[in-house]
């Protein structure tokens, strides 16, 4: 009944019934379907209950958490195994147990596809996520994988919305591009397989074996020798975007307001919990924004709906996790083997925490980068031996230390921001000097800002964009930046140039923090990282 | 006024504004904001018209296609350009001129970035869509660079609405794929610097230039020697996804009712007016459907009702590329020389014909392969010499021909279903021996469609998928399919197989079709294609 309620009472659960399909389960648990109405349901076999004369069979389709009952006379479902896909014809009715308000009394249950229970390699209670990663393409119909699917869908729809509603535009930003320096880690080339052919046909040595080192780029050998070149596709090399954001600084600067929510893809070696190497980015541009202020208003204003919409269409689906994360730190297969107890400061763990999170009134925290080494520093004073790395003006934050500050110091979600100009890429705009870190340090510092969130550390990271062709000169020298071809993005600081900003959110990150899921591997159903493609 | 009204009555019009962002130009003319009231507006201006006392000046942000007119002493705009961007800050007022509602009476007209004409790429009336292809850049900025964004953001809106309305998830499938095996046209593979650097250290042959052949092909020298692998960065293989379909199957496995706008990338060479090397693809995938009439239905309405909605938000958008487009074909700059006068039957080229495509009562027609054969054989016959490929059972349809179907037979959209099975890609579901095209021909067909349309040709494929583990695996067979590493692929027919289908559509050329863009080159703002990367 509870269940049903959340969904009547759901702000996006209207659903339109398609021309010519047969009705989902949501929409027949959301009241769309007249009682006593014959109508033909789909979906596969969740559970079976026999009892004397009729069994009730639980089916799902998988727009919905909750299975329908079907009540069924025992002697229609001999063969009938759970998995199996069938179609129930039948009349929908007020059910008289006390864990749903409708059931389907069936006059026929039809198996479409049998599934073999002993050879599925899923079986019930029997793997951890890390085993089910194995088996990426079952593992969307798991109850964790469903579950993450919709919370997804919500998040997406949520920020869709949110944007739109505020006249961005939502544009789509090209993935392939000729631009390889945007600064963020190794970047993955495109090549074809005739080209390959065509430059292997060409190459005499003997074939050798090459191993990636721990952190997965390969070893070259000493000495280079004069080499074969691979013929390329384009008239130049081309790459796998690491951020959108430079294509979308063009897209702004006709749009004035523009977001997306792209693929976007890093080759790094690091195998950490926190990367993939494709992921998903909802990143945003807003022109004639002169403060960064604005920007973290726009991050936090957004993320804020989109926490409430999650909490109105997917409470059950985070409970769920939740529950079963619970339950899973009572076996050795969480694999870092740290407590993955979800509530209190540590994560968004409780719908208490995702309401003072989401809350309106309460800003998220705003803090300097100088002012976060100064609590870094006052803690390990304190208690020394906190950290792993020691802090000083100007290093950068480790993932300790970003972990630290969200998840304890703060409790929640927190701003740092205003880095040092040197880590931190060239585009970003330089703060005025009175604005440097420390006025005896004279560390230069840029108008930026990471979003550091409890349990998963950095979820977003945004600046004002340096819109003034003289500095951003100066800063391309200073981060090394080849010139040649950034030409087109320097014409966006000749021909009306505008103040701007904007940021970066990762998806799955954002999955992680909300459902406490520690890995991001499994807040997406086919993840990709070094070594490891399925599918 | 016209255009006023049209925004005032837009479906979608009510936007909000976002907290500390200023007003936009479409929130102005909404009439979101009340007169008399103090606002600051920012944008870029698009005209200057200088009177005795008072100047009028065209001030446009890209979120409208109507410019906010801006009242000001002409004392205050000396030094201003078209181009430069601007921020104004004034009072709203009726206006007394006809051709708006509202102007701003500005007290301040401020520079923020100045526009140098003289050296600006894209002069006014001197350029073809060609030339500003080169300068991908600045073209968003351009008339129809932003009527194409505005309408692909009205289409996508569009149909994120109505999947997500008929239960529908949006599922973000893999970009990197293991998988290169769909069939579908040369494939894009990914490496890495580090391992080309390492495979080009171990290789020592001497540099040697290799060029494509004309359809993009490098020319493999005769003779295969021992080669060097690259180092491959995931543990076999990656390649960039040509249609997202099987992983869309797994997905649909789950939540019956899946849906995406996903990039997808082929590296063909060939250079027509209607391939791109990445484009983007609405994907579909439908559970519990046993009939190809369902899936052509799902198209057909979610495609009227997307062409409904940009009639209603995007009709000046559109009008003003049919206008632009008849005067280009006055200029030698129209590529292919054939004239694109868009009304009459090549195209949707009128709002008649827009209404007539829409409308609800009026299904598109539906015709067998083996009856489009019959119709173009009749052509040829009546008259000889009408198609430069000669038509018989079992060819493959060319464009030429899909063309004439849709343009001149059908005059609008058409579905030519039941193809030679031999013709499509392994997984579309065989239909019943009495089906096939003829019987003395005894040709096998499969259950799927393509739909085409005027002056574009095919613009969605879609099939049932074949749900039946014996037919799939004797149809790899057919198809030379490997199976080694499709074995994911098979598990999902193995437990609890469905009977499901769906389709992919080209967003690009959907807006080629619309708005009779003949080049698809320019129905997307950073086109990549064999031989071209610009950014």
């Amino acid at each position: 009944m509870l269940s049903l309620r959340r969904l009547l009472c759901s702000k996006h659960s209207k659903t339109i019934p398609a021309r010519n399909l047969s009705y989902t389960v949501r929409q027949i648990l959301l009241g769309d379907v007249q009682h006593q109405q014959a109508i033909t349901v789909h979906g596969w076999i969740r559970s079976i209950r026999k009892q004397k004369s009729v069994s009730f069979v639980g089916v799902g389709d998988g727009t919905s958490p909750v299975n329908l009952q079907i009540v069924v006379d025992r002697t229609l479902i001999q063969n009938l195994r759970v998995g199996d896909s069938v179609r129930a014809v039948g009349t929908l009715a007020c059910s008289p147990g006390r864990d749903q308000a409708l059931e389907l009394q069936a006059l026929e249950l039809f198996r479409l596809g049998a599934c073999d229970v002993t050879s599925y390699p899923l079986q019930k209670n029997h793997h951890s996520l890390r085993h089910s990663r194995k088996h990426a393409h079952l593992r969307p119909r798991e109850p964790t994988g469903l579950a993450v699917l919709r919370i997804r869908n919500a998040l997406t729809d949520a920020l869709h919305r949110w944007f739109r509603d505020r006249d961005f535009t939502h544009v789509n930003p090209p993935i392939l591009t000729s631009n390889d320096c945007e600064g963020a880690g190794e970047v993955f080339r495109i090549t074809t397989e005739s080209a390959l052919r065509q430059h292997q046909a060409s190459c005499s040595v003997e074939d050798s074996k090459v191993a990636y080192d721990h952190s997965g780029n390969a070893q070259p050998e000493t000495g280079s020798r004069s080499v074969t070149s691979i013929p390329e596709f384009f008239d130049r090399p081309a790459y796998l975007t690491v951020s959108t954001q430079l294509h979308l600084e063009a897209l702004c600067a006709a749009l004035s307001r523009v977001f997306t929510i792209s693929p976007t893809f890093r080759a790094e070696g690091s195998q950490t919990h926190r990367h993939l190497s494709e992921f998903s980015m909802l990143e945003a541009e807003i022109a004639f924004i002169e403060n960064l202020e604005d920007v973290m208003t726009v991050v936090e204003d957004s993320l804020k709906d989109a926490l409430l919409q999650l909490k109105t269409n997917t409470s059950e689906e985070i409970e769920l996790i939740w529950k079963l994360s619970q339950r899973n730190t009572r076996h050795p297969s969480t694999e870092s083997g740290r407590s993955s107890n979800l509530s209190g400061n540590n994560s968004v763990g409780s719908w208490d925490d995702f309401t003072r999170v989401a809350s309106l009134e309460h800003q998220w925290v705003r803090m300097t980068y100088a002012e976060a080494i100064l609590e870094l520093q006052k803690q390990e004073t304190s208690r020394p031996g906190s950290f792993l790395h020691s802090i000083k003006l100007g290093i950068p934050l480790q993932s300790e230390h970003e972990k630290w500050l969200a998840g304890t110091l703060i409790g929640g979600p927190v701003f740092i921001t205003d880095y040092p100009a040197q880590q931190k890429p060239f585009y970003m705009r330089l703060n005025p000097s009175d604005l440097t870190t420390d006025e005896k340090s004279g560390i230069e510092t840029v108008a930026c800002f990471d979003l550091l969130v409890p349990h998963v550390g950095e979820l977003v990271g945004g600046s004002l964009r340096e819109d003034r062709l003289n500095h951003l000169l100066t800063s391309m020298d200073m981060h090394g930046v080849d010139k040649g071809n950034m030409e087109w993005y320097l014409d966006l600081r000749r021909f009306g140039t505008f103040p701007h900003g904007g940021f970066g959110m990762g998806v799955e990150r954002f999955i992680s923090w909300i459902t406490g899921i520690e890995n991001i591997r499994d807040c997406t159903m086919f993840p990709r990282w070094s070594g490891s493609i399925v599918m």
